[in-house]
């Protein structure tokens, strides 16, 4: 089993880095969340002066099985055209206009799409399978392809930080993946599930009943061991169980975590089971509008930068945050000090 | 008096723009607030594929007498010194590095410092006065120059234009000036006073009750004709009634104002209050931290896009939601068709 090695950051320079950003020209507290941030950047890089190193998008993209039982509006097929349509040399698609205007690169990776990707993309290929099985029947996918998606998550992060990368944003492309995301999120949170069901790309009143008694019956036919790793492996899909793996590469490696919306943030959820440390590397850029993504952050105790109705995935919500995450980093490095300033320091 | 000549936008564009921003690759609607946008803007210009050109921040300043009753934390000398702050060379200032970070050409306008400041920092002299008047005891400036501090504001904006600026984010400089600004809100929104103070830059309890005290005996006091011109001069900033000037002449030639915070959102519901239509182009950028602020955005049916606790002013919450606005032109402009890509329209 690959296993990551997660500490908290260092505490010892928050003294020296509040010092800091006290003595900036504003009002003690004024500029809100980006004192927040820069004291989280700080804290994760254990520098005065933190900075932002090529930020990346990773898109994992994968299939499920549990699509045949209609829990979604879109047909499997768009998965891997979504997949051909980000990695199009125009870039035309959601993510690719937010990856050019925020500097991000984009790199997609085949976690287990059920299709022959083209060769000629760029994409990554890590295939675990042709998606994975119905889970209505039995579990997602099985103890090595389990551990084969943890460690290509891992791997794909790896080289980002050889890269040069301290900022990674996830994202993720897989018809059905919402189905996944609000079981994980009901076994890891306690949420009744019926709270963690919500519309995916689309779906009517009477599509999400359907979902949710499909989804429902998925759990009553569990029959594992009640593990968070076991949870992970019989409901998830190969694209999420690999950014739970990258997740916990970047934590491991002292990265920036920027967390996109619902499916996302059920996959560092899910990290968080797993290693509790994971959380610290997060800025969690989105709350999203698939119902149950305000109960999942407020269960994390997570404060999304932004509200935009946002619900593409893709690591679009992720990306739209960046630049306030940039801002952090620019006031810390950038500002002056009162005595610096000559400005009447008044409180 | 200066004019103002403000129409709606023409919305005979609405259904194509409508018709383009759903053909784009995405479920329909999932882009939430970048498709509002995007057809804001959309119908502000009146294109199919709207732009954004030199963006500026205007930072209007003056003094206030009122703070003679001792309405503010810090001293009016924070005032003058934070305008040269702002102008100073290394650009070292809270709005700086944000106007660097989002490509923000900073003006900052001298309307009515109680201080003479240095002539070569490109700071805009359009003085009218050293301070308002302390309005506890009668009007804070007479009718002329409430007329020049419209004109001028109009001015800065008319120079801005022809520049070739079509967005613009104003912001502002004035210890005292949360005061000038509850009162007006008060006024504008028949919300009870108590509910419109707050801490300004930083007042603890028993200093925002003197705060209210001060203002309610002011309101008392005021016995002018109660028109909403008459309500601006009396209270009124002359840095506050120039934004009002700037913004209502932005209008006037259909270029988009990013509101700042809970001073220039008093300074748009006051310029509301003369021509309605201003709000068509108005973007609430952010909800601060003053209290009342978000009652305020109520009262306009404003849906700002960002809270991160800020409460600094100078244009910083507006700046710091550019970003978005351009990822909402970005997406009008350079996402594919469903038709064009070849994936599956699944709605």
């Amino acid at each position: 089993m690959i296993e990551f090695h997660i500490g908290h950051p260092d505490e010892a320079l928050r003294p020296a880095l509040q010092a800091k950003i006290d003595d900036l020209t504003k009002p003690r507290g004024s500029l809100g969340r980006l004192e927040e941030l820069a004291m989280q950047v700080g804290l994760i890089q254990h520098t005065l002066s933190p900075e932002l190193r090529q930020p990346q998008n990773i898109i994992f993209a994968g299939d499920h099985g549990i699509v045949e039982e209609g829990v979604s509006i879109a047909p499997k097929e768009v998965t891997w055209q979504q997949v051909c349509h980000f990695t199009h040399p125009q870039g035309t698609g959601g993510v690719n206009f937010l990856c050019r205007q925020h500097g991000f690169k984009l790199k997609v990776v085949d976690a287990g799409v059920d299709y022959d990707l083209p060769r000629d993309r760029g994409i990554i290929d890590l295939k675990v399978g042709r998606g994975t099985r119905n889970f209505l029947h039995g579990h997602a996918m099985n103890d090595l392809e389990m551990r084969r998606c943890l460690a290509g998550g891992a791997r794909v992060v790896q080289d980002c930080f050889e890269e040069g990368s301290n900022v990674l944003s996830f994202g993720e492309m897989g018809i059905g993946n919402t189905s996944a995301s609000s079981i994980w999120m009901s076994y890891f949170t306690g949420i009744p599930l019926a709270q963690c069901v919500g519309a995916g790309s689309g779906l009517d009143n009477a599509g999400v009943r359907h979902k949710y008694e499909v989804l429902s019956k998925a759990m009553d036919n569990y029959s594992g061991d009640g593990t968070p790793l076991d949870i992970i492996r019989w409901f998830g899909g190969f694209e999420l169980v690999m950014a739970v793996g990258a997740m916990l590469k970047a934590a491991e490696l002292k990265m920036i975590i920027l967390v996109d919306g619902f499916i996302m943030t059920a996959c560092i959820l899910a990290a968080s089971r797993l290693h509790p440390e994971v959380l610290d590397y997060a800025v969690f850029g989105h709350c999203g509008d698939e119902s149950g993504h305000r109960k999942m952050l407020d269960f994390l105790g997570a404060k999304p930068l932004l509200d935009l109705s946002l619900r593409l995935g893709e690591g679009t919500g992720a990306i739209c945050a960046y630049p306030i995450l940039v801002s952090a980093v620019n006031m810390i490095n950038q500002m002056d000090t009162f005595s610096g300033a000559d400005i009447t320091k008044y409180f």
